[in-house]
């Protein structure tokens, strides 16, 4: 079912303030996932949202919650998210960082008990577009196994950066499995098979069968150095926030637990040469124009893809399955009844 | 040919002070070659030395000089490295860092003109030694094409992050390159093909003939989001330090440039948790001990390897060419006669 952006932006906000959040809060947290949404991203976009009002609904989600902060160090923010939604609690982290950043240079927030932040990339940007360089580092419950294993054991570890350029920002924003869980699950819904790499079963044996994998482990990107960079990370976080391991981290994904995972922002002030950002656009434009391996299939920069999609889905409007899409309107009706 | 590694060391502290190394550079810059043989990265140990020596002999690399530097905010260093020796900078630079964290929380230094750092693991480990979190960036000249292009436009962009825990470090230091340059000149040497994949050759098509790979394009690891990731680091380091991008870095290979490329070093301090210490090595531990795909390779964290051949070669010394042993011997004797 294609829907205007606005439309379900809207729908996903007003859920939300009726699920008791300040409408700061509900307007937050909708953008979130509609940013999933229009950027092609769908396992970050709206069908999070009838799991997240149920967390709400059983008081494992807190919508009024914007996190308990505290300066530990003039440039080290601690931050307890006492089961706020993630986007509120990592907006007012980095506006803080923000705030702190122009006399520290640089800035960290290490978030727990936070609940999950949707796409990263909006967090980077946000910084970008305040003239920094951005960091955002996240962790999940144990999804991945890891190089030459057989067990879900690491978290997804997804990684965004930002770099502010004399035009769009650069904005990466990965994973570090070969593919999210979100795809996976998208695969056992359409019955489809999964590629051979992608992930194990609950034995530790390979498997193309996406509803055999829901039950075991993603691979890891990139073999041994992929694992490593994801462990990296989820140790980063993990020090950082003084939040559990993925085998302990609860409630990103389930409707039984709050949310015990960390997150970890990095703000840092960039060199101050006044030719910089210039450079930075020059330097990504000739990767873009530089002669790529099929020609049919331009070098792109991170992304470039994610940019193209959003324009086009906010012309076009967003695919949403028509359960999810009834479900949500269903809910509305209810509500209004009540 | 198989050398103590004390006697390795000591010649190449002693060439380096020949050279005009005052004794503590030569004795840091010295102890990094020999960190490269003793954990089996020949490509960063002895045979960086000729090459190295000429750059001083040329005035390319100045083995006096300490870094410039300047706190532009309270948490954040910039450095002019002057040429200086990789080591001698970056460790001063770390040092003041490790001064300042404990008012700040995080530290950040950039870091621009010193000479190449050698292998980044021992400048992640002297920062978790003194208790902290840290990652270390570099670049290079461009060596690594874009995903889906066909010319070397990035640099080999290597990270390291180390953590304490409540045993040796977790350490983590990769190129976001598939294999090192170093180690296509390895095979080149040796009359090796090297495995598809690895590298393009100077027309941008897919080569196995290490020769022709010398002259073109090494492949990112891990497809688009190893590009991805490679690139991110590329801006972070060029970004901060305001150093230039890969097609325009020099000295860190030739003997014709100063060297003109960015580092990068965070330091943050990790939560203060009494038990995360104790925690994160035995999430580690659970990972080593998970049940191996093929059970003879078990699961193993970054740094295993390095640290386990580290303590063989320390045994039984390093494996050094015959050539490269008779040039720096014979260097030896020139320097005594003249």
């Amino acid at each position: 079912m294609r829907i205007a952006a606005e439309e379900a932006r809207a729908l996903a906000r007003t859920l939300l303030e009726r699920a008791g959040a300040p409408v700061a809060h509900a307007t937050l947290q909708a953008d979130v996932l509609l940013e999933g949404e229009l950027r092609g991203h769908p396992s970050h976009g709206l069908q999070r949202l009838p799991r997240l009002l149920n967390r709400i609904e059983r008081g494992l989600a807190d919508p009024a919650a914007t996190g308990a902060q505290s300066w530990r160090k003039a440039g080290l923010l601690e931050v307890d998210g006492n089961a706020g939604l993630g986007p509120v609690v990592a907006t007012r982290a980095i506006d803080a960082l923000l705030s702190r950043v122009g006399q520290t240079g640089v800035a960290v927030a290490a978030v727990r008990n936070a609940n999950h932040l949707g796409m990263l990339a909006g967090y980077v940007e946000r910084i970008a577009a305040a003239g920094s360089v951005g960091i955002a580092l996240s962790t999940s419950e144990a999804l991945v196994h890891p190089h030459g294993g057989t067990r879900a054991m690491l978290g997804t570890n997804p990684i965004a950066v930002a770099v502010p350029t004399a035009g769009a920002p650069f904005v990466l924003d990965l994973a570090t499995s070969v593919v999210s869980m979100g795809k996976i699950h998208d695969h056992a819904l359409r019955g489809a098979t999964i590629p051979q790499g992608w992930a194990l079963d609950a034995n530790g044996d390979p498997t193309t069968d996406a509803i055999q994998a829901k039950s075991g482990a993603i691979a890891p990107f990139g073999g041994a150095k992929g694992y490593a960079l994801g462990l990296a990370f989820e140790l980063l976080v993990g020090a950082l926030a003084g939040s559990p391991f993925a085998p302990d981290v609860r409630g990103t994904l389930d409707a039984e637990h709050k949310a015990n995972k960390g997150d970890v922002f990095i703000v840092i002030e960039p060199n101050g040469a006044p030719e910089l950002a210039e450079r930075i656009s020059a330097y990504l434009d000739a990767l873009r124009s530089s002669r790529p391996a099929d020609p049919s299939r331009p070098v792109t920069v991170p992304g470039d893809g994610a940019r193209a999609r959003r324009e086009a889905a906010l012309q076009g409007g967003i695919e949403i399955p028509d359960q999810l899409w009834r479900d949500l309107q269903s809910r509305l009706s209810k509500d209004i009844q009540s």
